[in-house]
């Protein structure tokens, strides 16, 4: 998409800036606490689309005509999506043992994993989540404005938290509804929802005007995890770059294998389970479960899942008053979202 | 202390109402999402003196008379102080391998401890982190003073995450110097410093005031840890509450150890080395250790060195311009530091 290559550079810029000024302000208590920031700057850094702060951006486009030195502000307030992502998957992380991340070591790998990369991982995912409050506090907008993003910040913060919560936790029957509810919380949220209610917060948007726009935030939020969630299992991992058979290895609930499960005959359902979530499962096993998923409908499903949130969040664009600028981006990401899968 | 139990009754029905209302409005996702939120309530409410919030409700006092109703409002948002700690403890608790806290099982322990226990407690540990930001943002202040508090609030949160890395990194020589550093990121921070920050926003002093009180919150909060030391290793247990041998066997970085290493002879030197930090220490190598500590002068010097702390910080406050409701509690506050231990 042509806005996120137009402002990934800047969002970059500044989030290297943030960094930068807290190497330089924070970290002389040792060499190690100076390490430890270098790896959280370095860990940020990594190569990213940087979607959310962008979508932040075009957010308060909707509703604000943007100069130079607003925007510039904007860019830096929009930042705090990204100091959020690194704070979610450093956690989420240690959480899920996960080894890779970004092309590079998961933080806690960074401190060579164990009981000890995990307390590093811990304490620096906090760091962040502080981080990403300061990048709000700290930026050129109103009191008010700032306030209200704030709001938004926890509010995100915390369903992010109940989501992740809700994934780990035993004792729910694994159902769409529930899938659906956890793509709500760990995806829309900080993917399109969240970032919708900052970017309009810090244009002075009212309530009332941002709750409209959720209609769009949530669907496609979760339509993206549906596309994402596809591509872990069938995707081209020399186009993705993502691997395609973690998802079925780790057991990850989604509406791929809730809805296979829930299709199957005896006979697919007894495999799926006996094999789905199983780590040192072959590759021929990894195919058959490919296959099933595709023969009986569950990616039909989904994939029709998807189009449609996407078509009820494009439509709910079309009666709403929001600036040209910003509408033409969120139907631009609609269709992207569409065309990933 | 008077003050304390005046107050303390109503920090707890501000906490108390504050999760009750979180438990109403956030945790129906699921039976379990909600135990969760009933157990950080749990956890939240067990005993404790609720001094933190204490502090900043008599700092506001330092510059405003406070009528009924900004007094609720301000105990409202005094528990954000409550809500960091717990999303401290919880997170700390994982790192120390703590298994009790408080009374009652640390919160990974309330999940039976291990990867998932230790999981869902870096999860509740952010929801605390989240709600200690609700607590000023909705509390009824001026924007201003809202958005100062919550700066002061990420000031006080990154620095607990620098302090606890400190604390936990290798890489650094243990001196004196550094172990005060420790307590001034760990403990002052926010135990006195942050507090009076908070409180004080709240009434709208200026930053420059605010910051000529810190040299007694500096002083105190890192008096009341070195004190806090003393009473883990030579507290009666019945007195106290708690336990008087587990600093030893954990090993912690504390002014006593520090000071007693760099005074000792080689031959006591070598003991303490061998067996300062061994969890299965005996009791009569425990009482050599209190008793080495002791007869080299390195209580008396923490005494001393925790006396003149308190001292510095109570005269710090004799010409300072502040309201003597506050100013009282404060120098009360500090003959309670001198008298713990």
């Amino acid at each position: 998409m042509k806005a996120i290559e137009d402002y990934r550079g800047r969002v970059n810029k500044a989030l290297r800036d943030f960094l930068d000024k807290k190497l330089a302000g924070d970290s002389g208590y040792s060499k190690e606490t100076r390490r430890l920031l270098e790896n959280i700057r370095e860990y940020s850094l990594r190569d990213g689309k940087r979607v959310r702060p962008i979508v932040a951006i075009f957010a308060y486009k909707c509703f604000k005509e943007c100069d130079m030195k607003t925007e510039d502000e904007l860019i830096k307030a929009s930042i705090s999506l990204e100091l959020m992502q690194s704070y979610l998957l450093v956690h989420d992380d240690i959480i899920d043992k996960a080894e890779l991340r970004r092309g590079g070591k998961s933080f806690h790998e960074t401190y060579s994993g164990g009981d000890f990369g995990n307390n590093i991982a811990i304490l620096a995912g906090n760091l962040c989540s502080g981080y990403m409050h300061d990048a709000i506090l700290e930026s050129g907008f109103s009191e008010k404005s700032k306030l209200e993003a704030s709001r938004y910040l926890t509010w995100i913060d915390e369903r992010e938290n109940y989501g992740q919560a809700l994934d780990i936790l035993p004792g729910f029957e694994v159902s769409e509804e529930m899938v659906m509810k956890i793509y709500e919380l760990k995806t829309a949220t900080y993917t399109s929802q969240g970032p919708i209610y900052i970017g309009g917060a810090l244009a002075g948007a009212q309530a009332g005007v941002l709750e409209k726009l959720q209609t769009y935030g949530t669907r496609i939020g979760i339509a993206f995890q549906i596309q994402d969630d596809i591509l872990g299992v069938y995707g081209k991992v020399e186009e993705t770059g993502k691997p395609n058979d973690s998802d079925i290895r780790e057991g990850k609930k989604t509406l791929l294998i809730t809805k296979a499960l829930e299709l199957a005959n005896n006979e697919d359902k007894e495999f799926l389970l006996n094999n789905y979530g199983k780590s040192d499962i072959s590759e021929e096993k990894l195919e058959q479960i490919r296959e099933i998923i595709r023969k009986i409908g569950a990616l039909d499903y989904s994939k029709k899942k998807a189009r449609e949130l996407i078509e009820q969040g494009k439509r709910s664009l079309e009666n709403l008053e929001i600036r040209d600028e910003g509408k033409n981006f969120l139907t631009t990401m609609a269709d992207y979202v569409q065309s990933m899968a």
